[in-house]
């Protein structure tokens, strides 16, 4: 079984000056970008989003949905899996490179000891499809059980 | 230098019932996912978008920008250059794969003839940073000029 999903982007004009938009079929999204909200820290990025902000926000769903099965299976059905996912890109003489990503998880399910959490966090770091296609991205887990 | 995203992800519940929710950080986007909205082709996607629709929206924004940068250098400032992009995902024995991806772009650029244009696009699809990320995803590239 396959499943395939359609998404588009549109870039006007040269790097520096120009902008771009990233869009979801169902028309949900529109997504502006430009060289300022990529590649600017800080206070500029309000005025956009960018690439690695979607990657983050698709390793963080596909990684909390496929932990919450997992724990499912070994019993302990989640109240929330909530994971925070920061990914880093590095300018280097070869141009951008998306180097690092960590994934700050953290789980409420009733019986869940510490020990199953970080064997299953790090299960589902390797596991996730969005995790298993960014293979060049390095990948840290930090998982903690919530209050 | 580096730059840091952060993006978001909750899930609430088992894989079966339960539901989840992609936020980027500046606010403006939160996208609700369930795994019909994951795994069903056509009408349920409706209700919902999935981690995969954001890896193509990612993409087709990162090669379209790339492109639009490598374009400009060689003397043809695009116009736009439209990217859309399918992500295919394969269920198999191991669970599911993000398996293949097509980017079919359009450019419209001043003095841009097709020999040109197919050069520049395999070399975006070879070098952008989302593209290399995403290094165990297949990648097809079909561009064309826009008229």
């Amino acid at each position: 079984m396959s499943v395939t999903t359609k998404a588009n982007a549109r870039w006007e004009g040269n790097l520096k000056d120009g902008k771009g938009v990233m869009r979801l079929p169902s028309g949900t999204y529109e997504g502006p970008y430009t060289v300022k909200s990529r590649f600017e820290s800080g206070a500029s990025r309000e005025n956009g989003t960018n690439p690695e902000e979607l990657i983050g926000a698709a390793l963080a769903g596909c990684y909390s949905m496929y932990l919450a099965s997992i724990l499912t299976k070994a019993g302990h059905t989640p109240d929330h899996v909530d994971t925070e996912v920061s990914v880093q890109m590095d300018t280097t003489d070869s141009g951008p490179v998306i180097s690092k990503s960590v994934l700050r998880v953290r789980v409420k399910a009733q019986g869940l000891d510490d020990q199953t959490l970080q064997a299953k966090a790090q299960e589902a770091g390797r596991d996730c499809p969005v995790s298993k296609a960014l293979a060049s991205v390095e990948k840290t887990i930090e998982a903690s059980l919530a209050g």
